[in-house]
């Protein structure tokens, strides 16, 4: 135990070490740059990170504890590294509770299909588990890194958070919160921050987030905010006042960084570290290396996108694997590990043999153009998409505001 | 206005000029180092501080317009200092609003004399104006900067409301808050804080209150939380959500850093900057250059202390003025600069003439002995603290609860 927590503080300090170096990606809750077409290396990052891979033991484990096909976001890797997740399968044999705990930083446009990624993963959860997920929208953290007022920030929490009820969330077993509405409505949230504020020095946040002399001081405070909602005494009407009852996390990557320096503190407040189950970033359609951005509205495709938009835009800025002819395309087939496609396609296609046969027998092969792969992908986010859009009609103010009102949930503590 | 704030923000980062130099005081929020036997030399530090010394034409336009007497706090330059106070009796003048602030930070012992002065003060402030008054307990601050667990500081900030309300504060007019409990419970206080937080860099807290890399972010996001009742927008229930009534506050002169910093941000955020009046340190009883200390019994008279106890330790510990003999003192007479007993009465004995007969007629000439001011000083203090502690008696959980509800005063806004 005491090793395990010496290598994690070593690791704490991660992109300074790593990122200066040549062909390091970098990877932190602002920014992740790759200059790779295949995107970031993720075994390097899981090394540098000091996070475990999610391997074949861990995903036959879930199979055989819940009895359930382990979703393709496992098999597939876009959730690739894990930390504890063999503890939370502890507790779940011996029917001992934990909690899913997930979040979004609110932007000022629409959510775009790669935000689904944690979100439908954290539904399969808990479903499968059938624990309580508690789901956090920084609005805060918005507010302080962007130059945005805070009615504005306030306003977009709200429609992101009709967009994640129309992903079906069990309003009984889920409790969404913005930051501006639940630090001032719960005593417990706000000292569970101060607690974890008392035992992280700036030297910390500097070392882990980058943050300089520059920064306003509501910046270097924030990663308690984001950290808290890990400890269950940030929830008294949801377990009963517990302050032990462990919390599973998935997120991308990329917000790994706060969860390290959760887990570092963790024990010094006596709290229990939390598990996380990490994905990979979803890829902006004009490639891996490319950046995906909420204000470039051709980088993705957003929940608000018409049929139409869809396939205009996969059709014209999926970024193709083919060949550059049709006769060489035919002769060497195209590269699946580029086109972005076939990325979106393993991200949003059920069916594991059809995927594979799109894969092997079908673009590798050079038999289909890269112009099948897009129309399969098209008619698969449209009707994604389409469904969400209906759910997202019926999602009145009311409900938002009956999923956001804190509560004890369907679960006895 | 611009000259006016510009010469503010030179002057925010006041003790990292100043401190270094021989002959300087040292004053912060958590230190106060002076070398003389007559205490902190209050011109210099006016100069320092950029603020303004209260004149008898500030005391005189305040008897004038309230028709009352001014305190003798003021007529004795007890509050020496202010920062804007004519503009606050402009408002007055004109029938326009405006509410007072001060606090505490709640100690882990009783609370001694020298922390009734500001609370004393704003009693007649509040009762000379008639004005809401608002009471902030920094719980966390204490939490954050001590080694002391946030049940036994919570526990210990209940206790000192209940002193203060032992003053002999109207309910009506009052909202004493501790802010591990008013932050979780209106989420108007909260978005203050955070509004601050996002207007202030480390770079300016490190300047102001000589913060480092190893002081937790705790500390560091702290001072946004003292500022933040300095604006109407934390007390949306009081001020019905009016965010631009203008705030005036009694405060020893340590605590300036936190309002020049607040004052400096105000314009930023498009909130008034607050008004400020300032006191002098009370001395400890073994002299203006000892350190006063809660944990130190003997340093001061606690509102704890029995009628011997009082006594006793104003016997044995006043510092004196004498002279080293009965025969030098007949000569050469006292020092009522140096001499505890008279400073203490100048804090405690309301009638002006009969402490100006002690001072010259008695003490000054050497006609009479230390044990002369000694014996009326105990007086005083047995009364004054024997009244409070009777009132203590009375002050029951329920009453603190009332306080500390957040609600509406008796004042329409």
């Amino acid at each position: 135990m005491a090793e395990v927590q010496a290598e994690e503080m070593a690791s704490l300090d991660i992109n300074s070490e790593g990122a200066n170096a040549k062909d390091e990606d970098f990877v932190d809750p602002w920014n992740v740059q790759s200059s790779s077409a295949t995107g970031v290396d993720y075994a390097k990052l899981i090394v540098r990170f000091g996070c475990t891979a999610i391997d074949q033991v861990l995903i036959d484990r879930i199979k055989s504890l819940t009895g359930k096909d382990p979703h393709w976001f496992l098999t597939r890797g876009i959730f690739f590294s894990h930390r504890e997740m063999h503890k939370i399968l502890n507790l779940y044999e011996q029917k001992k509770p934990f909690y899913l705990y997930t979040g979004r930083g609110p932007s000022s446009e629409a959510m775009h299909v790669g935000h689904l990624i944690p979100f439908l993963f954290t539904k399969w959860l808990q479903e499968t588990f059938d624990v309580p997920l508690v789901i956090q929208m920084t609005d805060d953290e918005k507010y302080l890194w962007k130059d945005i007022t805070m009615e504005e920030v306030r306003r977009v929490a709200l429609e992101n958070v009709k967009d994640i009820i129309s992903l079906g969330f069990d309003m009984e077993k889920t409790f969404i919160f913005c930051d501006f509405d639940y630090v001032g409505q719960c005593p417990e949230f706000h000292r569970t921050i101060v607690k974890i504020q008392k035992h992280v020095t700036f030297n910390q946040v500097k070392g882990i987030f980058g943050f300089g002399n520059s920064d306003s001081i509501g910046k270097i405070a924030f990663p308690a905010v984001q950290a808290a909602p890990s400890f269950s005494s940030s929830f008294p009407l949801i377990f009963n006042g517990k302050k032990d009852v462990p919390c599973l996390i998935p997120c991308a990557i990329d917000q790994d960084p706060y969860f390290r320096m959760t887990r570092d503190v963790a024990p010094r407040i006596d709290f229990q570290k939390p598990a996380l189950l990490h994905s990979v970033f979803f890829p902006a359609l004009q490639g891996a290396n490319s950046k995906m951005s909420a204000s470039e509205p051709n980088s993705s495709i957003f929940l608000t996108d018409t049929p139409k938009q869809i396939k205009d835009k996969i059709n014209k800025y999926a970024f193709s694997g083919g060949q550059a002819t049709v006769e060489e395309h035919r002769e060497k087939g195209g590269d699946c590990d580029v086109d972005i496609s076939y990325q979106y396609l393993k991200f949003f296609l059920e069916d594991d043999e059809r995927l594979e046969k799109i894969r092997q027998q079908d673009y590798t092969s050079g038999e289909l153009l890269t112009g099948f792969l897009k129309k399969e992908l098209i008619t698969i986010l449209q009707t994604l998409i389409g469904d969400i859009q209906a759910r997202r009609k019926t999602v009145t103010d009311d409900m938002a505001k009956a999923f956001m009102t804190p509560r004890k949930l369907k679960f006895d503590f």
